[in-house]
């Protein structure tokens, strides 16, 4: 596969204005898609808002038709909701996606199929799918795709922020148009202890890097994106790096050390409200108030039913299988977990990602403490809500909550590590090229 | 005062999109406004803004320059914050801004000063004391003025509608664009209760109804606005007929006459998440979890401050009044509560209107109800945190909790009414016209 840096350019225009449709100009170029590609909304119009936008566009894109795939359940999530990988639904439909995508015999089948889905496929879910499989595909990889911030402003910034733009857009010509300052410290008062470092949780960049690590290290999908070396061991240690740096951001700040999450039938007493609200769902995330209690998911419109029994479950079966030293695989075997490997092993059955050993035996502890967290408002889905910024990997880390769940998962991590033996005198010298001389 | 119709005209043009400014047209009409009237912001580029949006106007209105008042406090309260009659801090300034607007001399004066209010005051604001003083003023009285639905639908439409609205807006040319429709039944399942009548507590127009009472009941301002026949008497009787018609829907959806909300202590069983989008505040109105329990307030940024406690005593002051049968006055005399004026007494002291005969001994119990459970969520504001639906007067009536506080208010009410004499014969027969013969 190859492709021409203009069929690529093409391709990242796809990232601008994802809630408008493609008849619409992206970027400067206006696609000429076959009849068939345009959705029943623009089919008796697309000539005239082609015609409308015209002179933003310098360029034009003519889209060859290609044999579309059946998008089957792809569709059943609507274009004005929220997504999340967290959601075991959503995941398995993100997965089918991105293989649409890298099945793509060339980059211009790419641009096709990718036209056609655009307009009816949930915004969050395509732009998702498209940027794993763009970043995965030997004919792609080498694109700079736009940041998220670029691309979905709602999950960063301020919903205040939307209104201001707006105003400015609609009322003053292009040309006298001032900045809008981005507000860096809404969402609490410093009554609220844990606000004390929330410029550093709400940081723009801290959240685009937990999103970025997330798109290189997909839980579901072909095994082009999820069978990666050391997969569970790394997110393993990216989190435990994200706590250890928190931990210090907390002690720079006078907080002591984030406490686990461990009583699951306990009040929560961190709340938080995040003041961000989805364009794509036209949904705030909902706030979580203090004092909150962890409650067992039915949530029939997104196939989510867990019990904190469940989860008490899973997680006594992770730490007997540390005790134990292996864990029992799926078809019942037993596997020893060493000190290469068990890590790895650990990290893919906790997380967990599509390269757990035994997923019915040991669950999805640390993707479902996300959704109870998430639902904790409405956790029988009786009022429709949507899920919280801990139920979506582009918004968690703005929640005090991200650090106490994550220092639970990390502690069992810690509690399988201390049951390795020693570096041998051997193996550190081979590997760091540290001998009695250094210190002499 | 007179006025000719298209000065008239002119004032109801301000209704138009009231976040943007002056500068930009207002319904087909291009207001010129005198340099020193325009803000900062639009100082140099109000004229290519008025070109860019020229073809919308058919008319040119010059507006005069007036001595323009002193906006004092009234500027306090943030251009982006949310409004509400129920905070006494908001009651004042619009009683100062109804005040401006009642004593203008002449509807041209009027049109001039509400035309440089408009892009200083805080949008819900001006339109609030704008349209109290319209439907006061002898000279505009007879205006019609337009309803709240068209000024800010975000109070009444779920705000999903505007995602949509903005879709078909930007992408579709004029003439080609579909209507939206507006969702009926969103903010709950029937697996809850309460929300078998959710179709009647969201309808527009009882909202819609509830808005224009206060508007023509404001419970402070220039006694112009306030001072009216057993206005303390009509506070009763509305909010009694409201709960009367509510209980009678519950009864036709098999559920029973709504309880008193009588136990302050204990948690609120009744949940409600409004998912609606305050488009001058850009936060959605929060909702309340299962299960919360009322909390002293503490909201430093509009003056709050009120216990559970201070309510108790509020309440047991206003019960011992009518166990009496005579209230104390601000000037420490007892006014006996007889069989006419005692209800219209009664209701300005429990709504509590400036017309109570002693706030601080009967402090404000019916408002600080609807504010202690509209700021249940985050009491001591620490997070910052906007008020829920039951703290606007727009949109309280959407929330169950309304219907408890309402029928708790109702109550004390028909506590006095059971300490009047029965009607005499007379009475009856000269009131109704009946007499014996009637049945016979």
């Amino acid at each position: 596969m190859s492709a021409d840096r203009s069929d690529l350019n093409n391709l990242v225009a796809l990232f601008d204005r994802p809630l408008e449709p493609m008849v619409r100009v992206k970027g400067d170029k206006s696609f000429k898609l076959p009849a068939e590609y345009v959705t029943e909304r623009y089919k008796n119009n697309a000539i005239e808002i082609s015609n409308r936008f015209g002179e933003e566009a310098s360029e034009n894109v003519t889209v060859e038709k290609v044999p579309i795939p059946d998008l089957g359940d792809i569709l059943t999530l609507g274009r004005k909701e929220n997504f999340s990988l967290f959601i075991p639904k959503h995941r398995e439909i993100s997965a089918k996606l991105i293989n649409i995508f890298l099945n793509a015999s060339d980059s211009k089948v790419l641009l096709s199929i990718a036209t056609y889905v655009h307009d009816r496929v949930n915004p969050y879910l395509f732009i998702y799918s498209f940027s794993v499989a763009l970043i995965h595909r030997p004919d792609t990889k080498s694109l700079k795709i736009p940041n998220q911030i670029q691309t979905f402003p709602d999950k960063y910034f301020d919903s205040k922020v939307f209104t201001k733009a707006r105003e400015e857009l609609k009322v003053v010509p292009p040309g006298l148009r001032r900045p809008i300052e981005i507000p860096r410290d809404y969402t609490a008062t410093d009554l609220e202890e844990e606000h004390r470092i929330a410029y550093w949780r709400e940081d723009l960049g801290i959240n685009l890097h937990h999103w970025h690590w997330h798109l290189v290290y997909p839980t579901d999908g072909p095994e082009a994106v999820t069978k990666k070396d050391r997969r569970g061991e790394l997110f393993f240690y990216s989190h435990q790096q994200i706590i250890a740096r928190y931990n210090f951001e907390r002690f720079c700040n006078s907080l002591k050390r984030v406490d686990r999450l461990l009583d699951w039938q306990a009040p929560i007493k961190e709340a938080y409200f995040p003041k961000l609200d989805s364009l794509v769902a036209s949904r705030a995330y909902p706030g979580r108030v203090k004092d909150m209690v962890l409650q067992d998911l039915n949530i029939p419109n997104q196939a989510i039913k867990v019990d904190v029994d469940d989860m008490l479950r899973w997680r006594d079966r992770i730490y007997g299988a540390i005790a134990e030293g292996a864990i029992t695989t799926a078809d019942g075997k037993r596997m020893t977990l060493d000190d290469v490997t068990g890590i790895d092993i650990i990290g893919n059955i906790l997380e967990s990602s599509a390269l757990s050993l035994n997923r019915p035996f040991y669950g999805n502890l640390h993707g479902f403490g996300h959704l109870m967290l998430s639902y904790i408002h409405d956790p029988k889905s009786h009022h429709l809500e949507p899920f919280g910024v801990i139920g979506d990997f582009t918004t968690a880390m703005r929640d005090p909550i991200f650090y106490r769940w994550h220092a639970f998962v990390d502690d069992i991590f810690q509690q399988f590590k201390g049951t390795l033996p020693r570096y041998t005198a051997e193996q550190v010298s081979s590997i760091f090229q540290i001998t009695p001389n250094n210190f002499s």
